[in-house]
């Protein structure tokens, strides 16, 4: 199981507001069907590497149907394969408990 | 008003498991008394950029205390200075609106 | 014509050092035929970017042939199509020639 | 010793185009006398990371005083204290051993 985060952000627009972008980035992962969770620096999405990968670039070509010129994409993956227990709650909640302590 | 996301991660340690060591760069990051929230992929910290370095820094340094030898740490900031609503909670809002629409 | 830098880390492997893994990855990188460079902190890339993902995919799932059970994997890309000499050399003059004047 | 890169970018800028704002950060860093490397995806510095972060903040910052209104920075920081040859040459050439086998 992995968890990926993935922020795209246009250069040049003119505008420093990017919310448009990101919403259309958005939309994109929604008609996937993954399970995706958003943060105010990115989103993060759970679920096998294989199928998450393909999804990535198409967010990452979203802001071009936009009219963007350019288009700068950070991709974290997360991928952990000793346990099956592995997603964004689980990590979460690991950290929380130790803290809690 | 700057939003920074920050991931702090040992390497080498024998060990997948990593929890500990991020509950040990929150604890420091807790004690700083700014704003944050806990992300399954990292931490994101809300406030002056000038205020969160030295805490990025000491998050950082956190690992080694616990006897980690080599620390991979990946800090993104977003800083915008045009509005006075950049933060947190207005930047997920700001998409969501869009997403709703 | 996209650049873009990838990083490939292990976690929890027993020792600090992972060149054996970052070598691994790069083999992977060198049988696909694209244009690379390697550098301090990971690993830049150009071409177009839909022959690129594919690669970037297969070098992140290369650790886990070598035995590791959790792999951190960075990318970032810059992708421009306004003009056709984007590229990893281009990048690099322009701003060297800025820093000249 | 740690190696950090960093990249910084303005966002809204109204040109696609930002090696100015690249070589402004990048004057910054070299007033400091600290080591450093220009890659196609961002810059490498290598040395203490106490002295590199209050750097990184300056660069940062760089692109406020050309007019931006909004800078998005990354920075990776690979920092390990269990050999002194850690740098930026020592991990290239760690890697290019490997696979020249």
């Amino acid at each position: 199981m992995a968890v990926v985060e993935i922020s795209v952000a246009p250069l040049g627009t003119g505008s420093p507001g990017v919310s448009e972008y990101v919403a259309g980035a958005l939309a994109v992962l929604r008609e996937s069907g993954l399970t995706y969770q958003l943060t105010p620096m990115g989103t993060v999405i759970e679920g096998d590497i294989g199928e998450i990968f393909p999804v990535l670039l198409k967010m990452h070509q979203s802001p071009f149907d936009r009219g963007a010129v350019r288009v700068s994409t950070l991709i974290k993956i997360d991928d952990r394969r000793d346990r099956s227990d592995h997603g964004m709650k689980h990590k979460v909640e690991a950290v929380q408990r130790l803290l809690a302590e």
